[in-house]
């Protein structure tokens, strides 16, 4: 039991089970028509099905295999980590470096390669510079906004967020990695706010 | 409004939007150390980490990208046919039907071309005839027993399972599509039931 094809595999296993725990992760977002928040896993097969499905809004150099591995690992660090709701108030430098130590405690519990590659991929995620992870952060962004519309509301009103705040947090991610995506959202949005403030 | 893009966007998000339904799916196993049973939505995330990191015990002609993409859609059929628990009675034949049917209403309300690119996936996974299709299958029915042995019984208590029983309805597949799974496995699942009839 201590020869190294094991070892390998009860490390990976290990891993597994620990992620078990972003099953109870909640996020600010509810579920469609249903009072529970959406919690982290569910969320991650959600938007990689979102990413899957709308892959042709996806500029010419996306790999969207790339894509659905970056959104597979993405959220796994709010294991230890926890979910910072994008409309809550957050410290981004002292988020930033929780999340850095979650992903090297997490990852690294894998065998030494598989950690280095998806703590690579992870932080090519976080950086959204290449068009990969631009469009992984667009179709991350994307999610949410059309569950509101269909809750009547949802985590906006828990925040009290605007449609000024949408077009900064929401807006400007979504028009870099799915402009046409953004277009079809902008509109909904607009009238959606417009109604309430009226 | 009315034109060709926004029309294949329209419907894709409306396929979106429905499948938000998975994530209130129930399955027979439960969280780890917690007794919330495990929805299908998070499982097919939990499912796909698995391959991913498990990517090195698959036979050689394995496609992971292909594997990944059958798992994302291997249990969205639930949405109208329900899950069917491994060790619970059912009419085999009856449930196939009812999730050909399944997939294709819901496969359905995307544009054509990927009603049949998704369909056609979602069959292979079925069929369990491929190398991926074998692969993913036996991922599929690893997770649980693995959860199990963590939780000291879990769905194996509520639905009186064997040993035996185990080893046709999960050893089988695994050994199929993932031999090296099945032989770490094995060894745990003996000494379990072992302990369990002592």
């Amino acid at each position: 039991m201590t020869d190294t094809p094991t070892a390998r595999l009860d490390a990976q296993i290990d891993f597994l089970k620990e992620t078990d725990k972003l099953k109870s992760i909640d996020r600010a977002t509810r579920l469609i028509g249903n009072g529970r928040f959406e919690n982290s896993a569910e969320h991650s097969w959600h938007i990689m099905l979102h990413a899957l499905v709308l892959a042709d809004q996806a500029g010419p150099g996306v790999d969207i295999d790339r894509v659905l591995k970056m959104l597979l690992l993405h959220d796994i660090v709010e294991i230890d980590a926890g979910d910072a709701p994008i409309h809550g108030q957050v410290d981004h430098a002292a988020m930033a470096a929780k999340e850095e130590a979650a992903a090297q405690r997490l990852f690294g519990l894998l065998p030494a390669d598989q950690a280095e590659s998806f703590l690579t991929l992870w932080r090519e995620f976080e950086a959204a510079e290449t068009p990969d992870a631009q469009f992984a952060k667009a179709i991350d962004r994307f999610q949410s906004p059309v569950i509101n519309l269909e809750n009547g509301g949802g985590s906006w009103d828990d925040y009290n967020v605007t449609l000024a705040q949408m077009e900064t947090r929401v807006g400007a991610p979504i028009s870099r990695g799915a402009p046409g995506l953004w277009a079809w959202l902008q509109p909904k949005l607009a009238a959606f706010f417009a109604r309430r403030t009226s």
